[in-house]
């Protein structure tokens, strides 16, 4: 199985998967029980908590983990809106955030909030410039993703953290689920209060995450109740999630800057294969873009009869992403890239992970080249 | 190791573990994906979806599955509040709520919701016709726990959902996190709009449990996103939590009335030999109180003092409940019920599940009293 869609989700690590079986039956008291039981659980946890804060460079108590990215998004924008509604109301995103984002953001303003959706040129950048002109008195959010998940684009996040931190009113919340493991994104230095990551996008379990709260921050708690995870997240800890997820973090951070360079080989290698095909139209930012995405159209393709051509090859790659694949035919992020209409009906994305190897990527380009010209005979 | 902290959470089943780990391998794919890796994880996520369905006697569509409890009381909690406040800002609950509901609803006092606690009378039992008398124009909710997790009180759910359903306006939600597996709960026939029950409970793993939302309630998502779990709880889904979640189920549901037949004989027992000492006061009522849990105090003794001592026998047992068990001294639930401070500052709770025997039962009512007489001698 030749497996390319790993920002939709990724296989298990085994060893993240034996971390989670040792601790379930091991350490399966409730921290919160003041037994034996559950001070180990509990021990357990705040060792785990320990090494999450410490490959994120944060304190032990600004981590609040979770059942993952998409509530990490919406603890994160409406945590805050529902929180400071009274210094303002209005938030600012970009045209291109998952739809955790952009759909809370919605959800918001059914309840009176005022969103502002920043373009993005071409190649899905967002201008720094543009958050700044957006800025108001009563601005109490900037969300934006580190890396596109469709596309692969890095936005400027120092440079957009610069000027939020001259807001004091205005919170920033970065999206990191697609970065994390891949491009590294300093907290500290990008001014960042809230930093949303997700364990199955690294090879750990579906049902665990984490968000970032820097200290200091006050957000409505979506999750009332027993006052776990600084009372931002109640609810039993899941344990054995959280000490899975922690080991897939450390393994995807040991591993990143190698990670890092090998996908950007395989990558540039893709690249290449794709632009010396006439029918594919490359939409992957050539610079400054993540080193594990590469999205492409074929237009003229639909994209489906594409993934099932490919697949007979039991190769395995998406369309746009998984959270949007069964709605609207076309791309929200393409169309906001400006691409037209037979372009965002026709991308493919292409997604790999520290287990991607050199082999399956020079089969998968000989193995789409057949089947667009297989198709091509077909189609007449 | 005689484990009686039940209701704070119970060890994983190892058919439940081994469920988990098999589809955590096997069907790692994203139920969103399109691609064939993506459909086998949907058609096992929707093989669970009936399960669950089936054994609760709802729609497939009727389910949504959470991380847990106190997610699926705030989902169930702020979700009603938040959708249909222009119909009314009135809910109405118990004071002897598990925190995730009392401390939802005081979130929702400070934005502008008013919340009616009914009294509970010295049992913890609630008046059906008390909801009735506080049922208002702008009601819009009444969430009534059906087993409470300190003391074990059975709350008179369908005779409460029959008053409740001559409002129409109001959504009826019962916290079933306690009952599932011990006390039957007939969910179409009390009215029910809204039924949250957890994993860990019944055996399942941390970090799973479902809501059930029964067709033509409309809540406001706590969690937007891709649209997953009828747009209620987006997020990728957690395959393998929810197929072992639902393993767990069906062990719980099979077992049910064996289950409750053989833990009522040794409550039974327990009670008696708990009447015998003179020290001992029972909180749990006689009748109309759920098989697994018995509560009681030992007026002088402090509990944390009472449960290391009997941890040193390897026994395990708790005070109030785990989601409370870090803060105040005294149980609000027992103040509720008109327990004096020195009742409700030294109660003990014994919470059972279908692995407890009743040689541990005996051991452990035998060492209550060793440690009952020995730190009576030592306080002279």
């Amino acid at each position: 199985m030749i497996y390319l869609d790993n920002s939709a989700t990724t296989r298990p690590n085994l060893q993240v998967l034996e971390s989670f079986t040792k601790a379930s039956s091991q350490f399966f008291g409730n921290p919160s029980s003041i037994h034996g039981i559950g001070m180990d659980a509990e021990r357990l946890l705040r060792k785990s908590r320990e090494q999450a804060a410490s490959i994120l460079k944060v304190q032990p108590n600004e981590i609040i983990f979770t059942a993952g990215g998409t509530e990490g998004n919406n603890i994160a924008i409406k945590g805050t809106a529902l929180a400071h509604q009274k210094r303002g109301k209005h938030i600012i995103t970009t045209a291109i955030e998952h739809p955790s984002v952009l759909e809370a953001c919605q959800g918001l303003e059914s309840l009176g909030f005022e969103v502002t959706y920043l373009p993005v040129n071409a190649e899905g950048f967002v201008e720094a410039e543009y958050v700044k002109k957006a800025m108001r008195k009563d601005t109490i959010l900037v969300s934006i993703m580190h890396v596109n998940n469709e596309i692969g684009t890095i936005q400027p996040i120092e440079e957009i953290g610069a000027i939020v931190k001259n807001y004091p009113k205005a919170l920033f919340h970065v999206d990191h689920v697609q970065g994390f493991g891949k491009v590294p994104l300093n907290i500290e230095k990008s001014h960042i209060d809230l930093c949303t990551i997700s364990a199955h996008k690294i090879h750990g379990l579906k049902g665990t995450g984490l968000l970032v709260v820097r200290n200091g921050v006050r957000l409505f708690s979506l999750a009332h109740g027993g006052g776990q995870e600084q009372s931002i997240r109640s609810g039993t800890e899941n344990v054995a999630g959280i000490v899975s997820f922690v080991k897939a973090m450390r393994l995807a951070n040991e591993k990143q800057s190698e990670t890092a360079s090998n996908l950007t080989e395989l990558k540039k290698y893709l690249i290449e294969q794709l632009q010396s095909s006439a029918k594919v139209k490359l939409n992957t930012p050539a610079n400054n873009s993540a080193p594990h995405i590469v999205n492409f159209s074929v237009p003229g393709f639909k994209p489906e009869v594409m993934i099932h051509a490919l697949e007979e090859s039991d190769i395995y790659i998406s369309t746009k992403s998984a959270c949007s694949s069964k709605s609207a035919d076309e791309s929200a992020v393409l169309i906001a890239c400006g691409k037209n209409r037979s372009i965002a009906t026709s991308g493919l994305r292409v997604s790999m992970s520290y287990e991607t190897t050199k082999e399956e990527i020079v089969f998968f380009s000989q193995q789409l080249e057949n089947v667009i010209q297989k198709l091509s005979e077909v189609m007449g």
